[in-house]
């Protein structure tokens, strides 16, 4: 049994078997059509890129969970050879860890080319030494759009409805979207008297509401030694806003209103007006295109994990399930730090591996597009030409026609035919020169 | 310009921009429809194997090329604090550098769930650090059908004409399928006097004969001094079989005479009856299927690189092409090495990255589905709820819609929307409540 053992793949990562795969595939093309009638196009990046680049910054801690590639040859036995071998040193490639850092490194290098607007799908795998103990993937798949050089919020709206409208095609209904803009949060932050430079504890403890409560914040914002009235303030506006977007999903009506409300709980001190009347334009475009299937409001509390966000951010979340099923928001300083030339972005991913397992808990099944049918055929007595132009014939009218040998124990190889979903089978009759087809789940004769 | 250079792909990687991703995804979806079409299914197995797994063997020369991935923490941490770090112990993963291997560990470890016999389409990534000064690509994409668990000649049949049938749909014709058995192989071999130990050397020449001649066949076993009797023996034998086997492509009846003609020229010694047999049943099949279209012809000299075949062989070319664009075999033995139990397994691979740079060298441009419309607006002006709104309606018509705000300069906007492939673009008229659109190439108003 020890080679069974060893022939498991690598811990946290998976094989995936015909259903699934065929799952995985449909969501994906699902999600590339609705995407590609918004105009947006695909585009690939490597796996590998070279260590220096994904060690630069902006990945927060994911860096610490970069899978290292080792040199090769001769630039390995110098490193080896040296008295005291660097850690740091052994290594020249990595694997990506997201398709952001890459999707900046490639519009960087490929902006001459490029159109303008760039209108980016990217779905791939990334990789990230996570503990696989923890239920956690080492190779998953992401699923992001991205839009660089719209510096209006139409790139926000754009993102918003697709993804959106992905996540119904999908099957998905009755969702919320979140959102708020990383400006109104620092205005917050400031407004409590948060010292400017340990704002991102502050953000990075608020970002735990959902999961830790109001009180989880309290303790965590004390922990770290802020003034305990700016705690206190902020803790007020948090309930009053929290009071306000809680309760159950609002009309569309009310939804208008429930923006108003919140906006009229944010003290005027903040002066992010500006930054609130674009939320609200942002918010009545995509309550129009939703009505009905799934909702958005403003959240002045949603905080979104990366550093790199600089204006609207935005979260959707699935009725029953406590982590968000999509993300995203504005980065538009990230281009410049790689390219010396700063270029508006905008990017909303669908937390792919989520939908998928939210699909499995359902037991959904993907459209199955043909008729299937297994031509069974014994190939030393068959006249095998005629076989196999009797398939092809078929295959023509739109069949999937998957022609096999005759097992001995038939019943038994019809057993395994229904499990794969073949709906008919058939033997092929030299007399008549055609297929004799029997519905599956009759048996044999 | 330093930070524009180091936004490159690693070297020997490559950046897909929209327009060639676009072919790429064109020729996956007509590969991947061709072979669901006979019963294939799609599986996947993660990009990284255990470093043990891919060191194994099977591999050939392709085991230098292996980017390892270091070990991570007290892991690496212990490996580093030896005396003298050994090179070997450092990774504990590696990229894997095709797609058989992963899926003879696959089937060995998921052999109980899946079906039997299994029919698998593999198209993914796979990596080799080859010298990207000679062109070649450090990753790059596989497309495999494999069958396991079918012992007949049937799973030859079904490979051969899945693949020939992909190629036509992806625009080839006239190409030439070749086929010969190991078995053929090593018998020629024997009957030659070859040592058997030594039997590999004879095949590694042999395989190169389209590229350097017989002449040069010749010389190769010389070097490798095998008995200049054997060498005379074999060369002889080779050019009587090329006498046949050359020439213009031939038509149905005359290759089946082709055929006969080759076998006539093989010495009664080599006791490979049963083989040419089989040989001959696929070769009239496909014959059959691909009349008019595409070739087939037997080649006692085709040898095929991997050590791992077992019986028939086969390979496509091209006519104007030197490379092959597709290759495989039957390789009985390997799963039982993995895992204990043998299985009959057989596999055809196309050149995904040949296929490609066939086309994008031919001009092809894949169909495009769906009319592009740019839909122009102002966002500070316009209604974009009622934008967003006939955006979508013209959408749910089929049409590609993409919502971009007005440039200064509209005629520059223009353009890069023709080079998109954008067909016309539209502006909101709230008077209308509808959209104005106008056919590109005509420029604004």
């Amino acid at each position: 049994m020890a080679t069974i053992e060893s022939s498991a793949p690598p811990s946290g990562m998976r094989d995936f078997l015909p259903a699934e795969t065929a799952l995985r595939d449909w969501a994906t093309s699902v999600i590339v059509k609705t995407y590609e009638s918004f105009g947006f196009n695909r585009i690939e990046t490597p796996a590998l890129e070279n260590i220096n680049l994904l060690r630069k910054g902006e990945g927060g801690e994911n860096l610490q969970l970069i899978f290292e590639v080792l040199k090769r040859g001769d630039k390995l036995e110098r490193e080896l050879s040296c008295g005291s071998v660097q850690r740091h040193n052994l290594a020249d490639l990595g694997l990506r860890f997201d398709l952001t850092v890459p999707l900046v490194r490639f519009y960087a290098h490929n902006q001459n080319t490029l159109p303008n607007p760039l209108k980016a799908i990217q779905i791939g795998s990334v990789w990230r030494a996570e503990s696989p103990q923890q239920g956690r993937f080492r190779q998953f798949t992401q699923c992001d759009i991205d839009i660089f050089g719209v510096k209006s919020e139409v790139a926000e709206m754009e993102l918003l409805q697709a993804t959106s409208e992905a996540l119904v095609h999908l099957g998905f209904k009755h969702f919320t979207v979140r959102i708020n803009d990383r400006r109104v949060l620092a205005a917050i932050a400031s407004y409590c008297g948060f010292e400017p430079s340990r704002v991102e504890t502050v953000f990075i403890a608020l970002d735990k509401l959902d999961k830790i409560g109001l009180d989880g914040v309290r303790a965590e914002l004390i922990k770290h030694e802020h003034p305990a009235e700016s705690v206190q303030k902020l803790m007020d506006l948090v309930q009053s806003i929290q009071s306000e977007a809680g309760g159950t999903p609002a009309l569309p009506e009310a939804q208008t209103s429930s923006f108003a409300a919140t906006r009229a709980k944010l003290p005027k001190e903040l002066n992010v007006e500006d930054e609130l009347n674009r939320l609200g334009n942002v918010i009545s475009v995509i309550e129009e295109q939703g009505a009905g299937v799934y909702d958005i409001k403003f959240d002045a509390t949603l905080v979104r994990g990366m550093g790199y966000y600089t204006g609207q951010i935005f979260e959707i979340s699935n009725p029953g399930y406590s982590s968000s099923i999509a993300g995203g928001g504005r980065y538009d300083k990230m281009v410049g730090k790689f390219s010396g030339r700063e270029v508006p972005a905008c990017g909303f991913s669908i937390g792919f591996e989520r939908i998928i397992s939210i699909l499995l808990d359902k037991g959904f099944k993907p459209p199955s597009a043909a008729e299937k049918i297994a031509l069974i055929c014994e190939p030393d007595r068959d006249d095998m030409t005629k076989v196999f132009a009797a398939a092809r014939r078929n295959r023509s009218h739109g069949l999937i026609v998957s022609v096999q040998p005759r097992k001995k124990d038939m019943r038994k190889q019809l057993d395994v035919l229904v499990a794969q979903g073949f709906t008919s089978y058939a033997n092929f009759r030299a007399d008549h020169d055609q297929l004799d087809i029997k519905e599956l789940n009759q048996g044999p004769e």
